[in-house]
């Protein structure tokens, strides 16, 4: 079926069952919006089963995503959603460019989870906005954000919960979100170790892209112990 | 008097009157986060007349200030305040740097006022921040903020009024707010062409810092006529 969009980490195709997607994860890894860019063998198929196990896992606990079902070791299918141009940041923990934007220091624990948007625009390099700038930028309804916050949040609590059950700690994550043709909004893109931000408990040790980043580790290696790790649940 | 402060365009001095200080004006003009500079004889004079009779027309409209009253060319005496560490923005057509971070085009006009809050904190460049990250970094509570914001607005609503008389468009500007002892908030700092933008109403011509910045004029001729047309309403 036709190729209907080719991101950095995933190709999404058309099915033939309406308001179904197919998506295959790419082996290809890349930070800094694409300026380190490696292929890495394997590594589509770890972010494939560890999205399509912690989107079934969220659906188990109440929080609904576009996920519909894994159909091979590198792709799965997802219900049609348009997505909200949008990334929604969850943080627990400072890391990341929020310690150099606002100067906290790394490890900083924050009282209450920080929700941070950034407008999804390569070419604008993906800025912080406020809620003032989501409706001006027609990113999404007042009543929509409102939406995609709570849900959020819900993300959070599920999945720092399951970290927790993991001995590790979820640090940050991006997630994005997606409205159905009925309108509903929906969780979708993907949920693993190259949209979060995750520790060991004790030895602070990176279970994530970090290791890429800041070229401290196999990021094979990393994302094989996290899935691991996720199925001895 | 003992000098308390020393910014980059005002200097300010402790009085023999409790809970009052002393603002002198300085030549100097910077833009850039202080990266171009340069001393301009008479701006100092300009800044602090155009401020003392802004502050006043603002008394007059209902919207109060730390000012008290203008004691020379140069000085004016004002309500002293701690300062919240807060710059806030109203925009009302897009200009500078929100073309650039958001992709708006320059004069485009906003549909409502847009309001703006950056991080007063040179060594992090001023950094947009969310109604989240001010309670998160102890700047102000969420009722000191909503405070502001309702101040900001009025501000703004006076001001706009001001300029259309002068057949000027207020574009933008940016406002700092302080708390008094008793914990009042006052909107302080200054209003004048280094902190606000101003187009002519049809030629678009800048009556503010831009003609600093883009070198595109004489920035003391500029002021200079922008407070003759406030002292002719």
């Amino acid at each position: 079926m036709s190729l209907l969009y080719e991101g950095k980490a995933k190709r999404v195709f058309n099915t033939e069952q309406e308001g179904v997607l197919r998506i295959e994860y790419k082996d290809e890894v890349t930070a800094g919006n694409g300026a380190k860019k490696d292929s890495m063998s394997g590594k589509g198929r770890l972010n494939n089963l560890i999205t399509s196990k912690i989107f079934s896992i969220l659906k188990q606990k109440g929080v609904e995503s576009h996920f519909v079902e894994q159909i091979s070791e590198t792709e799965q299918l997802v219900r049609s959603v348009e997505i909200f141009p949008l990334e929604v940041v969850v943080r627990n923990v400072a890391a990341g460019s929020i310690c150099k934007r606002l100067g906290f220091e790394k490890g900083h624990q924050f009282e209450q989870p920080l929700l941070e948007l950034f407008y999804k625009k390569d070419e604008l390099n993906d800025p912080l906005i406020t809620d003032d700038h989501v409706a001006l930028l027609n990113i999404a309804t007042e009543e929509q954000l409102s939406t995609i916050k709570e849900q959020a949040l819900n993300v959070n609590r599920v999945l720092s919960e399951l970290m927790d059950d993991m001995n590790l700690i979820l640090v940050d994550y991006k997630i994005e979100f997606g409205i159905t043709e009925d309108g509903n909004i929906l969780l979708a893109d993907e949920i693993s170790p190259d949209t979060c931000r995750i520790w060991d408990k004790e030895t602070k040790e990176n279970f994530d892209k970090d290791v890429y980043r800041e070229d401290t580790g196999s990021l094979i290696d990393t994302y094989e112990t996290f899935y691991k790790k996720l199925e001895e649940l």
